[in-house]
C-alpha cells in the first residue's frame, strides 16, 4: 500500500461546511497530523492514530506527516477553513522543497475548504461580492511595514478586504495601527465587520461604521472584513445585510 | 409554512465539494432557481420545480426568487462556486434594497461553496498560501480603467491574485491587456497557472511564466492565478507543484 498526504480544511467548524471529498481522505486515513483543536474535530475510530501538535510549529508537522507517507502512511493534516488560505497548504511544500528527493514522488493533494474570510461574508450578506482582497495582519512571519503597505495600496485600489489573525494577546497594537491606516486612507462611514467564531455556537457578528470601530472588536477568534467605498448596509428588523454591487458606475 | 431564499454555492462542478449544508437547503426546497447548467446539476424530484434562466438576467432571477419566498415558498438561488464571489449573493440583495419593505423581512440565507480559486488554487498546489486579491476582469458592470487600475496597485502590492471571467467570446481583448499591465509591473518569472474546469472530467491545468503566457491560455471555463513574487514551483516529474511562502523576509 502507498502512502500519500492529503491536506484538507475543515471549514470554520460546523460539520455541515465539511465537504464529502474532505470526510472521505479522513474515513480513508490512517494518521490524522496537525494542530490540537482542529485534530480533535476528528472522531477516534480503531486503527486511526492522532497526532496533536501545538501552534507555530507548522514545519515540524510537515515533515512529520510526508515522513510517515514515505513510510507508507495515508497521513491528512487537518486545517481549519481552506488550508491554501493562511494555513497547512504552504507549509508542507515549504517542507517539500527544502526535503529529500523523495518526497517529491509522493502523492500529494490539497482539498479545499471552506475559508473564514467567506463564510463569515455569507453570514452578513454579501459584502465580498466584488474584487477583495485577504491580507493576515499577524506580523509573525513578516514586516508590519509591508501590511501598512498593503492596506494603503488595497483601500486605494478600493478593494474590499478580509483580515485574517486581526489581533492576538501576543500582538495586541497591530490592529490599532491598521485601523488607523484605514481611516486615514477611507471615508469614517466605511462599513466594518467584525466576525467571530462564525459557524460554532460562540458565533458574533457586529457591523460598524469605521469611525466607531475599535481595536477592542478583534480577537483570535474574529475575522473583519472592510468594504469597498461601495459597500451597502440594509437596515431591518434584526440584524442588517451588507453587499457590495457587482456593478461600479463608469 | 414561511417562506425563505437561500443562496447556495455548488462549487466548481465535483459533486464531492458540495457541503451537507447546501444538499440540506435543497432537499428541503420547493424551488429552484438559478443559471442553465447550475440548475441543471440538480436531481429533480417529485415536487421540486426548477426555474432555469439565462446568464445575465441576475437581477429578474433574483426579484423571481424573492417574490415566491413572500408567497410562502422555499426558495434555493444556486450558483457555481461561492454565491458570494463574483456570484448571485450580491444581485439578490441588490433587488432587496430595491424591492419592496416586505422583503426585508423575509428570511434570506446565503450558504457558501468552494470558489473557482480556491479549488484552482488547491490543484496547483498553495499559491494564494500569502496575501491575495481576487480581480473579475470582466468589463461588464465596471470600467476597464479600473480594472487596470487594480491590477498595477495589486502587484505594487505583491499580491498573488486570482482572476474571474478572465476571457469570452464577446471580450476576447482585455485579458491580453491585463498581461500586457503585468509584464509591465512584474518580472518575467512570475508564475501564471491557467486552471480549466476544475474539479469536472474537463480540468485542465497549465503552469507557466509570465513571458510564456499568452492570452489564448484562457477561456470562459478558466480561472487565473498569478504567484507574488515569492512564489515557488517546485519541479518533479509530472505537474509541478507551486506554492507561496508563508513568510516574506524582512
Amino acid at each position: 500500500m502507498s502512502g500519500w498526504v492529503v491536506i484538507a480544511g475543515l471549514g470554520p467548524g460546523d460539520e455541515a461546511l465539511v465537504t464529502p471529498e474532505v470526510s472521505a481522505a479522513v474515513q480513508e486515513a490512517t494518521d490524522i497530523v496537525g494542530y490540537i483543536p482542529y485534530v480533535r474535530r476528528i472522531a477516534p475510530r480503531d486503527g486511526l492514530r492522532l497526532h496533536e501538535s501545538d501552534n507555530r510549529v507548522e514545519l515540524d508537522r510537515s515533515r512529520h506527516a510526508l515522513e510517515m507517507a514515505a513510510e507508507g502512511r495515508r497521513v491528512v493534516v487537518v486545517s481549519s477553513g481552506d488550508p491554501g488560505v493562511f494555513a497547512m497548504a504552504s507549509a508542507v511544500f515549504e517542507a517539500v522543497e527544502a526535503g529529500p528527493d523523495a518526497w517529491r514522488a509522493l502523492e500529494i493533494r490539497v482539498l479545499p475548504g471552506i475559508t473564514a474570510m467567506l463564510a463569515a461574508a455569507a453570514k452578513a450578506g454579501a459584502p465580498l461580492g466584488h474584487d477583495f482582497c485577504a491580507i493576515n495582519l499577524s506580523d509573525n512571519l513578516k514586516p508590519w511595514t509591508l501590511i501598512e503597505k498593503r492596506l494603503r495600496l488595497a483601500a486605494e485600489a478600493d478593494f474590499a478586504m478580509g483580515f485574517y489573525n486581526p489581533r492576538s494577546k501576543s500582538r495586541p497594537e497591530g490592529f490599532g495601527r491598521a485601523l488607523d491606516v484605514l481611516r486615514e486612507a477611507c471615508e469614517p462611514e466605511r462599513v466594518i465587520i467584525f466576525a467571530r467564531a462564525v459557524s460554532t455556537p460562540e458565533e458574533e457578528l457586529r457591523v460598524v461604521r469605521l469611525s466607531d470601530a475599535t481595536p477592542e472588536m478583534a480577537d483570535m477568534r474574529t475575522v473583519v472584513l472592510v468594504g469597498s467605498s461601495l459597500t451597502r448596509v440594509i437596515e431591518r428588523d434584526g440584524a442588517p445585510w451588507v453587499y457590495t454591487p457587482r456593478s461600479v458606475p463608469a
